[in-house]
């Protein structure tokens, strides 16, 4: 297997804090230099289908982006631990928390910079009104995560699973839109603390 | 099992078009009042924990909401026909198309909707910037579409997955925003008119 990756975007970091949760090193790492626009080349296309990275090319030689397919199909060839759920209801719950942090959380602090950040103006033609709209949005879902960790040591169970990965990366991210959780949230606070001192916090930075 | 459902929000009807797909009519189906606020009472919190509608009380008696992690989980209980695929090289093209399908058409024309229709501005501070970012956003992701079905007859697949569940209900709820695809996206045509055609399109609306 490879997996194309970029070490400056949010969504690789995704795939590498999941890797280096499960301690996978045996995937060969393709660097893609995407400010040097290689994610456009008819190369990658032919194989990416989309400029997107990251790109994991499979057992069978398929090559497939989209960060979360990439990761679940890491964890069906490396089971343990298990960041997915093992039985039907437990993934369920697992799913249930990944799409809130996606949507809720990490989603509207990526649009957040993406609508900010100068050096992406480039990019993105950059909308006020739409950074504000995120950064409320982003707002809500933390003291959604707030509420919920007050009651729970992660996301979704009492161990680290997809959902915390999406949303820690996508938090982390937003520092380059100054952005940081209000904090009141203390329990956010607390997991947030917990999340960054893993040895994965490392991996693909 | 039971459904918490709503008639006329797009995202209860992702999953009784899949339930319809798999033949599934032993679920019982309690519909939720959302325009009298019926998702808002004490008693629909306690056991969503959200606002959300579609809701499932699984087989443990735990209820999830999240319209994708409810049909995952009825796929796991209904396995046939296939909708996320089986073995994991093809349940990763699905979700890696389910993906691009939900993030690059869905979620951009429901907030078309959102943003535009009348009827939604009690519910939404409506943004004519964000309604015409997410427009072109969904006329390019339906270009994006129109060139994998030149080469596919369905999004993801040589047959119906969660992918095009997920783009076609999306697809039929923009015509609240009086948005249609482009008709020179051809086979976008083609598809969408063989969508509309099955018999799961009139389940749930």
């Amino acid at each position: 297997m490879k997996l194309y990756d970029s070490r400056r975007a949010p969504n690789p970091r995704r795939v590498r804090w999941f890797m280096a949760e499960k301690g996978i090193d045996d995937i060969e790492i393709v660097d893609v230099d995407i400010f040097g626009g290689q994610h456009r080349t008819p190369e990658y296309l032919a194989r990416a289908g989309l400029p997107n990275v990251p790109a994991l090319e499979m057992g069978n030689g398929q090559t497939i982006t989209e960060s979360v397919a990439i990761c679940r199909y890491l964890e069906s060839v490396y089971p343990t631990p298990n960041l997915f759920g093992e039985e039907a209801c437990e993934a369920a719950v697992i799913e249930m928390w990944s799409r809130r942090a996606e949507m809720m959380v990490a989603t509207p602090l990526m649009m957040l910079v993406r609508h900010t950040h100068p050096a992406l103006a480039a990019i993105e033609t950059q909308v006020p009104e739409i950074a504000a709209a995120n950064r409320a949005m982003a707002e809500k879902g933390l003291k959604m995560l707030d509420r919920r960790l007050a009651e729970s040591e992660f996301i979704a169970e009492d161990r680290v699973t997809m959902a915390d990965i999406l949303a820690i990366t996508a938090i982390d991210f937003a520092r380059m839109a100054r952005f940081r959780p209000d904090p009141d949230l203390v329990h956010v606070r607390r997991w947030r603390e917990a999340m960054l001192a893993r040895p994965a916090a490392s991996a693909g930075v």
